[in-house]
């Protein structure tokens, strides 16, 4: 299933649901077709209270509800079979068309980030010498929940910054909470996958690495994350196809195939006397050739950048004007 | 004021409420004797619902709330001056000896942590060779807010070091939502400051660094804070003296005052570009010969390890077995 977080405007203001996006073209709205469902089937008036519990409208709340979550929303498309005209009991609409509504990122405000570096080409091109623990453990910085942009929003050029640069990744997100977790067992806890793009600013990335304690200001301003969250049931991380464009170009192409430790070695490794939690969002790190640091090739002002992955879609951003 | 997070045990389970401690043994629960204030003043019936509005019992809340939080809470105090017998109109009690309460960490799980690095004596003796770009910026790795723990509590020992270690630092804790703040106007921003000590992992530690993206397992088992989160205006965070005792042994002392960036300057760089949110933490980085790794000598399992800053407390982790 895809999962989206969207964002309706109504009379009241704007709310943010969970929908399923069912083509690219239409949204159901999760919550309102399983208390449909509920309500035809045998709960009468206690559905939309049910359907609350079942299908949160608040996709960590929705995730935190793993398979039991997934498995009602299920049944609910399969009998309800929602249509554009179609209303709930009380009114509200259970499909919506995207062009009405706007994408979020699937999780908007991630309980955590933390990004690995897992992919050896891309290492290669941007290190030139690989530190030897890299081969030993996966490590990562930790991003910053509060920069967390979606589909379609504009990436601010931070005035600190003449490399501004993108990365073409995949994240991992949590569904379970755990600690002490076997690789073995890691796969159970892997929730979806989405498409992440950490934009950072190469310059002051490099000078922030020299000191040692990673980077901040280098990554924090625009991390994007959409259009939406494929559940791992239907997804193949290993072998979606990859690609970035720049302003229609192709600049990027890969999969992350080969990575140094899969995401559930990640998970083992993480989990390691420490909890992880339904949200939390775990990037591949780039893959080979995935980055214009990589390829010498700097996006611009104005640039449209859209990475794609297969059986995800297209995740695309707007850079800034420079202040 | 010295505010705290503390748990009370109830027949209904536990709670954690906001509380301003007094002095070492008694803590007055913050929401219940502004609730007593309005009571006793004008308000009646309503007291109980504008005192959960003026006094929240979360303690982000109540730092979002800002100086007339703190200003209502300084008159309830003055005007109710609650002693230990005394109970609400509800039959609640405003006032808790320390012993029969648990301190939490100031903030249990702070929005987001920063611990910065900037005492130069403790960068010279850590890394041996400062960076060159030490000197130009601020910088920091990201905490795990997740893995907060108070005063009191057990410091398990991460079955994958050999080297664990303390380190003496303060923290300020931000209090205003801003973004592209000037150093001038910064001191608006800090609410309060805390005594903070990231346990670190020196073997994985190092090896994480030697990579570039910085710490993550060598820092984010245990991060301990506490006692309690003393006001801006009754703390002079330069000059307090810190001392750290391991078994009642003084291994390091000393201030912040030599601060490569101020606290102010350090949130003028974070803020560029980047919202900084009630509740984030921003740590100091160890003060000189603040940690065993600088004295070469280590802590094992079952010692007591003793931060303590003056006009703020003691923050006292037991140190855990091997696994």
């Amino acid at each position: 299933m895809r999962l989206v977080t969207y964002e309706v405007q109504t009379v009241l203001g704007p709310f943010r649901r969970v929908g399923v996006w069912r083509d690219d073209e239409t949204i159901v709205d999760a919550n309102f077709v399983v208390a449909e469902y509920l309500r035809r089937t045998h709960h009468g008036e206690d559905a939309y209270r049910e359907a609350d519990f079942l299908a949160p409208v608040e996709m960590i709340s929705f995730i935190a509800g793993g398979e039991r979550t997934l498995q009602t929303v299920r049944e609910a498309l399969a009998l309800v079979l929602p249509t554009q005209e179609q209303q709930g009991a009380k009114g509200e609409q259970l499909v919506f068309q995207r062009e009405h509504v706007r994408l979020c990122a699937p999780i908007p405000r991630p309980r955590r980030i933390h990004d690995f570096m897992v992919v050896e080409e891309h290492v290669l091109n941007s290190l030139k010498n690989i530190p030897v623990e890299w081969y030993n453990m996966p490590v990562c910085y930790k991003g910053n929940p509060d920069a967390v942009i979606g589909p379609d929003e504009t990436v601010g050029w931070p005035r600190y910054t003449q490399k501004l640069d993108y990365e073409l990744e995949q994240c991992a997100i949590i569904g379970r909470r755990g600690k002490d977790i076997s690789a073995a067992e890691a796969e159970k806890y892997i929730y979806g996958y989405s498409i992440f793009n950490d934009f950072s600013a190469r310059d002051i990335q490099m000078r922030e690495m020299s000191v040692g304690l990673g980077p901040f200001k280098g990554k924090d301003f625009a991390t994007a994350i959409g259009p939406c969250l494929a559940t791992a049931d239907e997804f193949d991380a290993l072998h979606a196809q990859m690609t970035l464009r720049v302003n229609g170009e192709e600049w990027s192409a890969g999969t992350i195939g080969r990575m140094r430790f899969s995401f559930a070695q990640i998970i083992e490794y993480l989990s390691n006397e420490e909890e992880i939690f339904p949200g939390d969002v775990l990037g591949s790190g780039t893959v080979g050739r995935g980055c214009g640091l990589e390829l010498e090739r700097w996006i611009a002002p104005g640039d449209l950048v859209e990475a794609e992955v297969e059986g995800i879609g297209v995740l695309a951003n707007r850079i800034g004007n420079r202040a």
